[in-house]
């Protein structure tokens, strides 16, 4: 259940409704899902996320795959259920492989075991990581 | 600082070296890294942590530098400084401009966003986001 | 489901009972939360974590709505889904309104997506914003 | 040290000038944070994340200090340093006391202790935290 | 829901029946968790976490028990549903009473607040926290 | 540098010297730690968690050198610097050894590794998990 109504078309808001008509319009699809439902309470977040997300989630100097890719890090670190399954959903829709899901999540895996590792040690930076231009003092 | 001391091959077990020897051949490096330095009080976790990592970061249905862009997302997720610049140089290295550099960080803190409002609204999953021989039910 | 049962009442120690009594007074209501049928296993966890949230929750330098939007804030940015539905409860008895709650989730989401970027980024800490009394060197 | 040189100024692309000016007009401040100095790299992110914060962040159902203890309390539960810096700082400049400081780190401390508790207990959610139009089956 | 269907020992492959079996003969159960099932569509990372569990999970320095405790407190502070319960059973099977679980829950619980106080106020480390051979410097 | 002055008992309220000389007494020490310089800022705060840790550190069901262990897990998972450092030197001085640091950070690592995996698959949880008095439904 969610914390506030889910919200559909006919409940929404002018503001809300537009931005629905613009998710269905960019992603060719009958309805949205329900995370936008759940947002339309609040046009100005709902427009603005959306926004955001059709600009980052573009075809730039990273593939559309690669950007629900790593969504799906991100919501599996952040143990967020419905973004796992959202952004695992998504991903099929643009190519990702049965083969190319189990790497992803081996690497995924992974990253948090030495994530916490290095946490718990306090790893040192080491210079050689350092990006040109940067510094160890700034 | 880390919370052990940093070993340098002299002062590490033969088990130990053994990794560190075989770190530096793979990835053709005069020396390892200080994650190694800090693991290799334990050889078993330092070979199987290097292990796992070689397999993992390979070439398979993903490319490394694709890879390394998701330890990239998790390591920022998670907050783990060394990581964020280990990986950052790792991803240089293997092919990551300033311009792809930039696209990760904007899909990461998106994603953390819409993490962060999913978890807070609790969204309920949409059927349409099921993956096929899976059932709502289990 | 939960890893333990929930004791009602009736099925519950002396000592948590006694804990039961003082929630259901203080806050005026008939029963106690899932929580505190969960955390009555451990009378002495109930009570420290009863008494410190009585002292921490009544109205101080910050008034109790601003508290359970915090309360919110954390929850949301932790994944805990009872969490986000009981302090979402709590702040709407408090006089939360729903452009309040839209309000809140905003910045909830503006600032996990920002603490992101800089955890990615690794952003020195600007010298303005030291506190008084406190110096970069400890 | 930062994963990318900070860019003053002078070394930013026009559009990353053009949002510096912005935030040092609104802010009425004679230079930007290391934050958008790391983020001018970008200047589409540059640009966004500003304008959505400078929407957020604006008086409107919650008042500005309300809105940076909630990016404290998000900062502190992400274990970001910098955020945890550059919004005590904020949130100093908007009116925070120390009394208001100290009860706002009770409260987080609480939520995050509590949060914990109920995450390794996985109590279920009382019906009664239901908000009016929802239900536990969506 | 998972989001990949989970395979029972007929619908895996031979790679993946074959950890099925050590599973099972090493815990002396008749059938794997859904979390082995999930992970047989990847038998090269089924067999890895599989192994690596093994040998990490063994009696060694830590007995079993702690081991087990440690997870929970993990899954607890990551939020993770499945693993609070996994491994609560777990621990139950290898001895871990009621007075256990609570003293370790109400550690974990006060573990995750002082963890968020500190990183809310940023404190820096006492030297005298430093390990032998360990230096403030790196 | 933390966002406040750390402060020394001469410049605490007595109502904080009294919480700093009972820890003094408690652990036989000259001096406290930061942390608690920090926290004497808000003296409720400090003898609420002081006592709160006293109460829940000392032995009970489970002995202190477990709980430092307990509380490095969840150190470590938070990314806490100062915690990881500042137990890792109190379960040193409850008798930790190299080997037992060793184990315990393996286990971490592979808790943080498993917990994304479930995360990223949401793993339903198998009945076999449930506890005695408790049901899938509630």
């Amino acid at each position: 259940m969610a914390t506030v109504p889910l919200l559909d078309r006919d409940a929404a808001s002018p503001a809300a409704q537009a931005v629905f008509d613009d998710i269905k319009a960019t992603r060719n699809v009958p309805d949205v899902n329900n995370f936008w439902k759940a947002l339309a309470h609040d046009p100005a977040t709902l427009k603005r996320v959306w926004e955001g997300l059709k600009q980052i989630m573009a075809p730039g100097a990273l593939d559309p795959l690669t950007k629900e890719m790593i969504y799906i890090a991100v919501s599996a670190t952040n143990g967020c259920s419905y973004c796992a399954h959202s952004h695992a959903a998504a991903a099929r829709r643009s190519g990702m492989t049965p083969e190319m899901y189990a790497e992803l999540l081996a690497v995924v895996g992974m990253a948090n075991q030495t994530n916490a590792l290095v946490n718990a040690l306090q790893v040192p930076v080491d210079p050689a990581f350092l990006a040109p231009g940067t510094s160890a003092e700034s």
